[in-house]
């Protein structure tokens, strides 16, 4: 251990302590804080965000990290690691002049905020130069990040949410995506049965102890986290304090449950993030894709999965007070796994979402590399509808204008969604394998063995490995495999 | 406006923002937090304040400071306010060496933990050497101040809550209050009739609809504020977001509404602070004991007063659902002002109150001086309690460990509990003959004149005074005068 590498610890710590702050504040102000707050509360996530990284650039860190690095060999593997993710960390914060990452910071709050009423009124008009200005500053952004990097400006704004990732990497995956997914969403629609009629309705609080009770089951701690309300469900917080959001709606209690599930997942991954690292890069989440993949993990594989549902089915009785076809395995698997032609992509199924996000993928690209501009991106929006989803957009609303992504700045984002669900296919596999009689577990409530498994062999594993992919070859054996993805699909929505 | 002035703008915004979101993170930490997220929100506790102390500390504030100071002629009266209040918040910060600030505050959170386990099992024995701690360092921290400021060590702890206040200030009060004090209280319990027997329960939904109802006719914000539980009402949060917190029993509905009475108080000051200089130093409120006038004059003065009852009686029957003589007029009565001889500090009505602050300024003072140690705590606080207040004290928990504020290092704080009881009395009086016919309009709901006033005279006024009694003597034409807290407490609890 070196005295530089030791400080650069105690300087992240307290970095880390700002960011936990930083992702308190950002938890209540979507599931807790009045509206009149919103002011206040930007002023203070910015002033955070500010002194984040201010301390980033700070002069001694460049220093300490080359005297670190120069005695690197003197450290243990997970210390190597943690060095790696410091430098990456400084990599990105100094990339960017200050004044940039300030304006940027602005320019997506006010678009962000005109966006919420534009988004209401259906009027492009009034957000097309604040979203003009957004794409101008990611533009310089990713232009800054890439010369520092060595790399082309679109894998630079990648690499802020997956590092090792290249747009090569996901043409190759997204290729192969839409290659089948058209024809398999045909097949699917002529396959599946009608789902049953609209059940009957379900109290708020009812729901609420329901999430409670499955979140429990699956091993999330409510010691170290709360279950609450947001517009979007998300989760936020810290490993140690983990808030969860989900939405109510009486008619709608699966609307409630899976997102609950969902979030569940993320949420048991940060908290299962490695306790003598909690404060250091390298006990941080992998990156967005493997997060995505431990959401997608339990919402889709485990929870639409055949065992889950003989599962659920009775606790739906007991529990939630409801009964009739519509509440039994057969009802309630054609209702949690109805596949559709979808407008929105946080409503759509499984099988089209990746559709949604190869249209997302597309667009950004080439609104970086300003081959579309703002004005075009309605029309470019319903083309590419047309042409992967076979939907008519019928206003920007629901069309362009649907997502928060690029309102506040994040560009390369999307993509992670897609790889997540297609790790979260491989991943699953892998715990099929090595935990024999899984499925009869599930169909038990027992979900202990297979969040073991995850816990040990990636929670705990923070970003000891390099990238996702390295971490997935670890967990599976092999690199990300759309082929895996794909027969998942055919598997559940085509047999049978 | 001098350069320097505006620099120091810029940066005491800076550590307004820090501040504030150290405020929202107690708040949550008191009525959101998981138990198990306590470690971590310690962490991210310590960074903010270590960070809002250096900013303070930083060799260039001192020199902005001085070129500020030598160009104030140029200056209108709370640009100059404001100066001087940056200066009182520098020699504070600088009084006391870092690695003090952070021993004290560590040996606090310490301190306080072990004591919410010591209290429970009444082990004073346990709780010693860690109050002892905290007494040693408050001796240091004083000492450090007092040679700062040049005044005694316990008057640069008041000044930390209280500027301006001296302990020879709170002297000359106190002694007045010990002198008719005990002898009132014979009286008034000779005097007074028993109360009605225990009422009927209050579903706490309904009892928290009740005071939202009551909270909004005072004329809280709830589109910049919310209400919500925590052990200890408080309020928390930052002028554009106040936070205020009760506390539900279905058996007893006035220890949930009083309780938020009060603290709406608190936040209609917090509220009610210039917009203007949001988040200058000037901008905040006058110090804790003003800060207790504004929530006691709602509470006592007017929520305990006759026309406030005439106007809830009816809304306890129509929104409360609860009826028969505990909750008529004369019932409430002798509820909401029923005097007794108390062991406990928070549960203890106004005649009594200030008695139990007497006895905790004295035990503080001789602590500080080194006349008392801690060994002798318990023994010293039976004897004042016995000799003050007549209550045999029958165990530490419910002696000496009742109160948080010793245990975190809040020295010097509790004598603006009662400075507040005396000044609310001496405000409302002064209300009461600005507006001809305000118990008429309380009887009715109307809170609006009364609010506008205070915003008026009081809460818009921020800290343009130097102190508490300069702006005491702006509002009511005096200084701080016992004979009108006297007053009454012998018209309310000895007339009729």
């Amino acid at each position: 251990m070196t005295a530089a590498y030791e400080q650069l610890c105690a300087r992240f710590a307290r970095l880390a302590n700002l960011n936990g702050a930083a992702a308190m504040l950002h938890w209540d102000a979507a599931a807790m804080m009045p509206v009149g707050g919103a002011a206040a509360r930007a002023e203070q996530l910015a002033t955070l965000s500010l002194l984040a990284h201010e301390m980033l650039c700070h002069d001694e860190l460049a220093e300490l990290l080359h005297r670190a690095e120069a005695s690197r060999a003197g450290l243990g593997p997970w210390e190597q690691a943690n060095l790696r993710e410091m430098r990456r960390k400084w990599s990105h914060a100094t990339a960017v002049p200050g004044e940039l990452v300030a304006a940027f910071s602005r320019a997506g709050s006010v678009c962000e905020m005109v966006w919420r009423t534009a988004r209401e009124d259906d009027d492009f008009a009034t957000l097309r130069p604040y979203l003009e200005e957004v794409v101008v500053l990611v533009r310089e952004t990713a232009t800054a990040k890439a010369e520092a990097f060595g790399c082309p400006p679109y894998d630079a704004l990648l690499s802020q949410y997956e590092p090792g990732l290249s747009a090569a990497d996901i043409d190759q995956n997204f290729d192969v995506l839409a290659g089948f997914l058209p024809d398999l969403l045909d097949q699917v629609l002529a396959h599946q049965a009608t789902p049953p009629a609209a059940p009957e309705r379900m109290a708020v609080a009812v729901q609420e102890d329901l999430s409670r009770h499955l979140l429990g089951a699956l091993g999330f701690d409510f010691e170290h986290g709360r279950l609450d309300v947001s517009l979007h469900p998300f989760t936020g917080g810290v490993a140690d304090d983990v808030r969860l959001t989900t939405r109510y709606d009486a008619a709608d209690p699966l609307g409630s449950l899976y997102p609950a599930l969902h979030e569940g997942g993320h949420g048991m991954y940060e908290r299962g993030l490695p306790s003598a690292w909690r404060l250091q890069p390298v006990g941080q989440a992998m990156g967005m894709a493997m997060h995505e993949s431990q959401s997608l993990l339990i919402e889709m594989q485990v929870c639409r999965g055949d065992a889950f549902l003989r599962y659920l089915a009775p606790l739906l009785d007991t529990l939630g007070g409801v009964s009739g076809p519509a509440w039994e395995v057969d009802g309630l698997t054609r209702r949690v796994r109805h596949v559709a032609r979808s407008l929105i992509r946080v409503e759509a199924d499984e099988v089209t979402y990746p559709l949604h996000i190869i249209h997302r993928y597309r667009l950004e690209r080439a609104l970086l590399a300003g081959d579309l501009e703002v004005a075009d991106l309605p029309a470019a929006w319903r083309l590419g509808m047309a042409e992967l989803l076979g939907v008519a957009v019928p206003n920007d609303r629901d069309g362009c204008m649907q997502d928060i992504h690029w309102m506040d700045g994040a560009f390369g984002y999307f993509p992670t969604y897609t790889l997540g669900a297609m790790a979260a296919a491989q991943v699953y596999g892998a715990a099929e394998a090595a935990l024999p009689g899984l499925s009869d577990d599930i169909a038990q409530g027992a979900f202990g063995r297979l969040m073991a498994w995850l816990g040990q062999t990636i929670h705990s594993q923070g970003r000891l490995h390099a990238s996702a992919d390295d971490l997935l070859r670890a967990v599976t054996g092999r690199p990300l495999d759309g082929g895996i993805f794909r027969q998942h699909l055919e598997n559940r929505y085509l047999a049978g």
